[in-house]
């Protein structure tokens, strides 16, 4: 779940503007139906296997529009469900239930099918000291919904955005001269609460990164022959990150390598939805 | 393209909001090691074969950084692209180039996904006159973008939220009483604008509806005979849309039922990016 | 009533937005003289005969103040008013009873001037089966209380902003080269759900609409002979509305024409307001 | 005009929220049959006699879409027009010319409806030293193109708002205990530079505030007799202002009272808008 | 305390706006501690003697957080306390106090400096009738929140901004022509609640503008001897302020004058903050 | 300097809010003198020595009103300037001139107020490896400004805010249950970018810290022997900073003790404002 106080600042704008994406008056045949309202009931039923996620962004959908709708849960973000599962019922004014449904379950499809497929491949890595990270490739104003799902699914952050991590690029050591020039200046610029990090593609960087006192060094495309160089190397004088098409098939071999992570853009940018859906809408 | 009107008024910020996500107040890394600005450029590269889209978008996240960014494009939206082509350059500050790539990318790449996908769907439905559309299983904050994709593919748009179009389900036709009162209803309330549409499950609301002066009659997940039946009782005197597990293999067996519109939620919901990166950044 | 979802999304940041243009930082005055809150009550009182309309929009003003403000009613929108009667009480901190007062009553004696009005012209079409129609010459910033007025007094609302209705009119039959051609790229483009209308101003147009398909045919300032030929071309293949300079006097004239819908702009745009205020404020 | 920052800051937001409650997403109708932009031009044309103003916010409308388009005006705000005047041209994209139209118009004819009705009542003061002043019942969020309207009808502003001026009414005396006492209090609050006006409703009151050294004394529903007495005690001790159910016809006999102010709600309460078109787009 | 309606419109959007600046997204910390909210406890001491001010805005910052949040507070604004003095306390899910604290501190402290430092200086104008004035040397986006303190320290507030007083200084004097001009041009100008106050910079600018009617003069950095004729000259005939670099050495010169205001930037530009701090936090 | 994209995300909102503080609706004194605009220009003149500050922030309050204003500058950020010295000249419309002159002085003012006090301290460190760090006491709504300011100064920065940097304090150690444990819950929670700070208050805890592989150790409040030894005990493990009560006075004492850096809230939350004003307008 977010804390409360993020929940407040940074989620429930975000839910609301979803929200007047889709209703951008009011919902035209509802209240051609219904002008007044009346109190009602709706099962949340999951009709997939997966890790579920997302479950108080669904409840938000309907709470932001109403107060007083009440959602019961039955399972936590980051349970095993299974398909037919009642994963939880919403009770309120049924017009709110009818308004709210899609951007819930938008929601909920979204976070719980990231969740699902992280989980997947973070359990080839269980047993090793390998922590599975994403990346910044994620639906655009959707990324503390999808971070959080890769937290919820076994998986780690990398940095949340350009401001809070240092992430030196063959573009900024270029600018820089050389990689000691670019550590040198990234620490001398950055709130000395930040790691460097330093993107390498060769042995010779890879030396003279963990000479030069990166913190992290991201290997990026490497071979895996000259993955174990690197990581003898750099001898547990910094922590290391793989990179690049990072799959199913492929990640296994690499786990025996010695690195400390192994980031994946497809966590975000390609899991598939989790099918989710709302019945048995009735009144009470 | 989005008409200038709508991308200033609805665009723009949706691209700003999502580059703000990844700058909370700096890109520490790029300013570390490049106090100034200098000019360089950089080439948009296809890694995969399929439909681009967004070119507009991915070009607004840099001009909306710098409007003095260059942006030239060798293809436009809709063009069939393939691995390894170079699609455009973009030309500017290259600190703009580091900070607006990641928010350009994560567009891009899922446009350019949602318009493979329906593109690919919707030549099966070639020769025949029955329309693909998409639904409101979109991605939070994100409609506006992939209903524009789906165009783009191929596909028609179905109603864009729930305050422009009218579509009655089993529980707005529950709290009207009956299929007619349900249609009377909404012909009384709905701008008279709007056509009616009502989702209907068996043959006979499928005679209640046509009966009313329902505009248009989905049909919800019925029997391909019963389907048949179905539009045979209606007789042109409404349109017909077909919905629910709409799949690349059954969707042949629906063209021949004489069906206007046939919708699918995957056109947005499962679609899996298009691989495009930005490659040789340089100085000029 | 707005429903409670309208309410929040786009009907309290409006009134919001008017109680910030009544009050840069605070009321000077009321501070000055009441450095405490204090209870008290004051009464709501009609000063004209008419259709009331807007009550929730004036207790919206009070509430978005202070929640805590009680607003009791004794009659509800779209009833007839008399000249001296209480209609309700509003009931908490002097302080916000003295400030909303303001922006309460703006809204509720425009909001019920246009429900009176249209209600006045309304009336000129009882027996007939012709609808009452509003226009976009709505005060900017008001559009959704206007409309709702105009639906209060009886009258129907016509598309609600240019996004949500298709309207060709000359210059669009222009682009597309005929009135044929404009109908069929409408088609095309428009989602699928919204009818298309168009507005004609001679027979050749009419004929040519009708059988290209529009859904809704506008006949603009035309002579009442040349729209009782109209109506019969027309033959009842789509709806017909009647625009342009619609009087009380020339109305009646109109309704046996056997048209569909009369638009009127002045419902909105020339509506005088209607007398209310507010009465007998005191401590309780 | 108002001057640039002005504009800027507050009248721009206001302009550009207009336009938005007109065009949730684009103009379907243009977009339909307009894929691509297209130079053109349009006349603004007055259809009645009054006097134009708000030239500058219809400016604003297309420059705000579009800030290419050109807007060349035959005449400024406070100008007398006439039936079949031509006021202007727009020049610019024929979407933008189409798509501006409504919400341009909108601001220009209740300006300068305004205007007009405010210039008709100012003239029956000419000759005499009393200044016409607003009030507070302004359209909800058109307040300061209302108040601008007055002025350039000849009339006068009173405060804008609850924040920048003083108006003691009865409830604050009551709140106070006494007229002397609320003076004082607001004299101690108020920041130095308001000055303290107090509305009064009887003969002793006016003694009580003259003394109590109110700037300005207002006089409320009062007899003629009555005021006669009252301009008397004052003895150009305070300034006087007139409120209350001021009419065309009642207004002569005010002036020789020797008040300095007479203020009417009317004015932008109640004027009618003046009738102002687009017309003659063609492609250029 | 602001009054209910001054903390909802404005007051509390601004501590929003300063707790996101401190919370991009999530306290990092306290969420890798506290993965649930648990109740509790803590202290608000003062570390300093001086003028508290500022509690309400204090307590806010945690209200908005959390609105479950109890503050209960032993002073109030404006009373003295006194170095290891309890204040209050602050009760609520520990994460809320561990999130709130610092801008809660930040506004208390810095409110409270500038209460104190106003109240040693107002308390050298003791016994006489001159009234110590701020001016718009506030912190940016800080002012409401100055000027109350100013307030609370003993002093007064000069106009709030730029549309709330007319301040004519020798920039609009040249542009108008004369003293005598500028003050006509202003009286015809703003709305006439304003009271018109002239900057002058000697005597014979003095004696122009009392002739001209202005409301106050304002003697900008003259000599005592030069002031004492101002005085003499103006006879009562407008209130007077006196501006430029007052000091606590000076300032008692300046009482015997006669004049009605002493305006200082220092109150609010230069006050040293007051120590004030959260200790003890304890579960409960 | 800002660099252009934090200037347009982040520091220009920030000056736009404050200069809508200053201008709620227009310069009522300025409208009144100049109803129309002129060219003129003014002088930026310094009347204390000091580091001057804030340069670009001063003139976008210019620019932000009116584009076409120039700024010509003289001196750049961090340069030391002298009372009396011309540092640049604002050219342009004198409307703007006169009402950006107070937002852009008040941050000039405040901005090189703490450069310079910052740059008097960091020169007590000159010689020895110790840096000098800001804290979170910075002014509601002005964090980014003043943080600039301290680098400006020659200060460094701590983390921005409680979302880009871990530091436990003793709440969160109670909270996990030991210094041990706090590390280990942020370095598996926090994304892995972070480093890990612990603030301390005793030997025991050094040991603890430093062995649970704390980033960065923080010696609170200490005595200057404990401190010593705490600096032997972490042996060049982690980097260490001093908090607490750093003044002029005893800073020198700090610098042999071998720390890393050395915090300061009086940097930001105690500086005084630097004298600079506008001088000299004239038409040109």
């Amino acid at each position: 779940m977010f804390d409360p106080i993020t929940l407040k600042l940074t989620v429930d704008p975000l839910i609301l503007s979803a929200l007047k994406e889709d209703i951008t008056s009011e919902d035209v045949t509802t209240n051609s139906v219904m002008p007044e309202g009346c109190q009602g009931q709706v099962d949340l039923i999951c009709k997939e296997d997966g890790i579920i996620c997302g479950l108080q962004v669904f409840a938000r959908a309907f709470e932001l529009l109403d107060e007083n709708t009440s959602i019961k849960l039955f399972v936590k973000d980051g349970d095993e469900v299974k398909k037919g599962q009642l994963l939880g019922t919403v009770q309120g004014d049924i017009r709110v239930l009818l308004v709210g449904e899609r951007t819930g379950l938008n929601y909920l499809q979204r976070m719980s099918g990231i969740a699902s497929y992280t989980h997947s491949i973070a359990k080839l890595l269980e047993g090793s000291k390998v922590k599975l990270l994403d990346t910044r490739k994620t639906t655009p104003n959707n990324r503390i919904f999808e971070k959080y799902a890769v937290r919820v699914g076994g998986g780690n952050n990398h940095r949340y955005n350009l401001t809070d991590g240092v992430l030196l690029k063959d573009n900024h050591i270029g600018a820089a001269g050389s990689v000691k020039k670019a550590i040198a200046m990234a620490k001398e610029y950055a709130p000395f609460v930040r790691k460097i990090e330093v993107e390498v593609e060769n042995l010779r960087m890879v030396k003279e990164a963990v000479e030069a006192g990166a913190d992290i060094i991201m290997l990026d495309n490497m071979e895996h022959s000259v993955m174990k160089e690197a990581v003898e190397i750099i001898d547990k004088r910094a922590e290391i990150e793989i990179s690049g098409n990072v799959t199913k098939e492929n990640i296994s071999n690499l786990v025996d390598l010695g690195v400390d992570y192994i980031s994946s853009g497809a966590l975000t940018h390609s899991a598939p939805i989790m099918d989710i859906s709302l019945k048995n809408l009735h009144r009470i």
